[in-house]
């Protein structure tokens, strides 16, 4: 669970993990991983899930470019992880810090065109009163290529894989300028055969 | 994104996606489907996830039981999702509200025998300054059947799926009897071939 004595570094992390529902999985991950240039960010992977932490835009371009390799295969792939902000540094990630703002994967992301269904939740972490006025400063009729509507405990975002990233990227960067720690949960969704009803 | 106009409703849910890593996907989620009674829970399910919601112990219960119908195919299978109470509620949901608490599938999961690992993180909201009390609460020492590891934002369990799930819902119990509005991140994994090795 989050470490509350870890102060104010600024470095975000992202806990995902990546679902393809295929035989291949091992396969279509692994090539996804062989795609990414992940080099501007800490990584560590296990049986559950990959953490990446590091600069906001390398973490977002990051997981954004691991999905979109895995879905342009065509199978069904998914992805659900945390998005968080404000906790926990430590010395070895600290390093990745110090990276030049450039996304290395942004270019080869944008030749990917894919359509994705995701649904995602914003947690500002203990800053309850102020959650009406923080969803209000999150405008997504600024984001005019993906369609959003309400669900349970989550919005969902409907579009091209890249608008919906930055939808997402925008949200949460909107949100943590106000509240030093704050988590963002999504999962996103590729080629599902209940789409093609 | 959560509604914070909600009220004290103390109706759980949990939005949550299952994930078998096979080209029989389709089958092993409807099998899972069809194998659990869900008649205690409101219940969604679209492309991206399913929502279900009503009595704590019935959203557990369902929960886990669908995790270990698909899981026990033997395939490699993953769930991921959130766990909330406090909000939000309505009335077509709170009729749930009214069931008994005897859970449903409870019998028929305790029958399956099944090793998986888990990562978790609770979100007590709006209560910063009570995280650390309320952290302290939580005493995972209790459950001696579960190994119990700290990872970057998450706390990491493993051990058998029932015994987990015990894990889980005893923490969020114990946080949500201090924190009106909680929320609980998990992402469970079996049959891993990461774990073959």
């Amino acid at each position: 669970m989050p470490d509350n004595s870890c102060g104010n570094s600024r470095i975000a992390g992202c806990q995902f993990t990546l679902y393809p529902m295929s035989d291949r999985f091992v396969d279509i991950i692994l090539g996804a991983l062989e795609e990414v240039d992940t080099s501007k960010v800490w990584k560590e992977t296990d049986d559950v899930s990959t953490c990446v932490r590091g600069k906001m835009v390398h973490v977002f371009d990051v997981s954004k470019a691991l999905f979109l390799h895995a879905a342009k295969t065509g199978e069904h792939v998914a992805m659900s992880g945390t998005f968080s902000i404000g906790c926990p540094g430590d010395t070895e990630a600290d390093a990745y810090m110090d990276e030049t703002d450039a996304p290395l994967n942004e270019q080869r992301s944008n030749e990917i065109s894919q359509e994705a269904g995701c649904k995602f939740a914003l947690y500002p972490m203990g800053r309850d009163d102020y959650m009406n006025a923080i969803y209000e400063q999150i405008d997504l009729s600024k984001h005019r290529k993906v369609k959003v509507s309400g669900t349970h405990y989550a919005t969902r975002l409907d579009g091209d894989v890249s608008d919906i990233f930055s939808a997402l990227q925008a949200s949460f960067t909107s949100v943590q300028e106000k509240v030093s720690h704050v988590t963002m949960t999504f999962t996103i969704s590729a080629n599902s055969p209940s789409n093609k009803a």
